[in-house]
């Protein structure tokens, strides 16, 4: 069986890397020739719009498949009128605007942070007065890793907020939650509707990228596990979803707000390469082959620091007992994930040992401010 | 860093996948063009007398290692000319000749079945007076998985014996041991002198071909480890080894008599994907790249059935709880290893239910006879 991927990033290269032992093999669509997935598997290099690159790509597949949640949803559904598309274009649709999103989780229940579109700067005075201060605006379209956002602390910074962003598209407000930690949960949902979830997983992020996970999140009340399932399990069904999806969420007085979703494998799921009977890469690539999944149970404790814009030394990396290195073959760029580095281990003492080593690494060779 | 792989069926598949990681790139180098690994890495197809080929595979490469022990030695020598091979050539020559492969174990202390060159019918008759029946004569040169080699039982087998494989090289008399059970055991060697060794594991074969590993072997006692390991130990120093190597055991009477040495990565090593921590792939990629071991510590216990012929449905296997699904991207062929599936878990009695399991898929498709 052949599998597209939509994307070409280091997400595609650990899917096809989970892939091929299932016997399966993989063609990657990118907007660039140096995408790193290019390096495990084909790579057809073009524009979204460009009708004779995207049929190149979609010639002889049996399936597609996405790691990139900007890919333009028309693209998708042109090729998945070709060739079954999972997880459904329509999840795309949901994940790639704000707005959209936060409507989604309200019709379904499950709380958010208060919000409101803002297409003026009216309305975004108008906004203000309604949510409070601090809030936070935001670009409903092509966020991530921080980008396309701006905290509003004092009504001073309402006008330099619009100013800065008010160009770029339409907007949303959300109040400012001021969280206890933040946690995710991923989701895996077969063709068949059989659903699995991975435990909850604590994540810090730095200048809003992304730095580390631990796993399971500390101190998690059965509770809450259960609550974000349910959150879960009602997205995939809704969505008649197949694949990974991850729900990231602010805990705040002990409550799970959920932050945005992810229709993909995602960063805060890396550590299950190691630490989980079956990572979410080979379970996102079994759902949308339409096999059935794999055990997400946990493999003992572990913790996944991102190597961003720099990599330490991987000799130094490999002496720490029980680190696992992955680097993802891109060349570095201030900001940029390069790869990240798991730690398991039985016990969670040996862990957090093995990360402080991990962390003296990458800051000693200033890539990331962790 | 970019590797070179001499032999790319799926050994050297395995080996890419878990190189990628690190951040290494792979090319194979292959006598055929639809060997396996090429599915996952650049492949170079051509004869290994032939000096362009030898040339283009070479060209850019930063270490050069093998999957396959029947490389011609004196490529690999004039390779070592110009990048760096790891495993050392000395450890494929005494690998392809059954007759240095016990003079080595012999100069070592390592106990083995008795033995004799055979280079006549002559010589045969003498050496069955001498070992006694039953025997096994085999090529010295060129032999695995169970072809190569008869056994003689009765004095009137010693003639037909001959006329088999007499004219097949320079021969090697064993005598036949009555063994309780075989193991191997999986040793990796840094390039720096560090040493680590996998649990023995034990092994069953069927018509001459490895068709399950159990892991670790059942009832081993403390010292049949130790002593497994010094021999592993003693064998990777002479060697000035780095990477993986495989020692096979017969144990007979409670004591380890060596079987053969394969300077590679192991089939009775596959569990070490799931079941270590490291896996033996990564640690013979590592070896020879001169980055540091990982630890070689099981998690929970495992086993291996091999995909000998045929394969079961996918889907049939992945429903199985804890089974691992591995295929080599190969067509099918009586008697061809297509794949294999790792059951894991942390109880030896659930590994042991799903092995039923997919031992009756097994038979079930009439692959292999199990």
């Amino acid at each position: 069986m052949r599998l597209g991927v939509l994307g070409g990033g280091q997400l595609g290269r650990m899917l096809a890397l989970a892939g091929y032992p299932l016997g399966l093999t993989f063609r990657f669509f990118d907007t660039v020739s140096d995408a790193c997935a290019g390096q495990v598997g084909d790579l057809v290099t073009g524009s979204f719009d460009d009708p004779q690159a995207v049929s190149d790509f979609a010639e002889g597949l049996d399936v597609i498949t996405y790691e990139w949640e900007n890919v333009p949803v028309d693209a998708v559904r042109l090729l998945a009128e070709r060739v079954p598309v999972f997880p459904p274009p329509e999840a795309l649709e949901v994940a790639q605007d704000r707005l959209a999103e936060k409507h989604f989780f309200q019709q379904l229940g499950i709380p958010t942070p208060a919000f409101e579109a803002i297409d003026s700067l009216d309305a975004l005075q108008g906004a203000v007065q309604r949510l409070g201060l601090p809030a936070v605006l935001k670009t409903r379209r092509e966020g991530y890793d921080g980008k396309g956002q701006r905290i509003i602390r004092a009504a001073g910074e309402i006008e330099p907020g619009w100013e800065d962003l008010g160009n770029r598209g339409p907007l949303i407000l959300e109040q400012f939650v001021s969280f206890e930690r933040e946690v995710s949960i991923i989701a895996a949902r077969g063709r068949d509707g059989d659903c699995a979830f991975y435990p909850l997983v604590q994540n810090t992020h730095t200048s809003g990228i992304l730095s580390r996970s631990v796993a399971p999140a500390p101190d998690v009340r059965n509770g809450l596990q259960r609550t974000a399932e349910d959150y879960g399990r009602s997205v995939v069904e809704r969505l008649a979803y197949a694949g990974v999806l991850a729900i990231e969420f602010f805990v705040s007085e002990g409550r799970l707000l959920a932050n945005e979703l992810a229709p993909r494998v995602h960063n805060s799921g890396h550590w299950t390469i190691e630490g989980a009977e079956t990572s979410q890469f080979e379970n996102h690539v079994r759902a949308v082959a339409g096999l059935p999944l794999g055990s997400t149970a946990m493999r003992g404790q572990a913790a996944v620091l991102n190597l961003i814009g720099a990599t330490p030394d991987g000799s130094d990396v490999l002496a720490i007992p029980n680190a696992h290195l992955h680097l993802y073959g891109k060349s570095p760029r201030p900001g940029r994930k390069l790869g990240h580095v798991t730690v398991r281990s039985d016990g969670a003492g040996e862990v957090e040992a093995a990360v402080e080593q991990v962390q003296a690494l990458i800051r000693a060779q200033g890539g990331s401010s962790l």
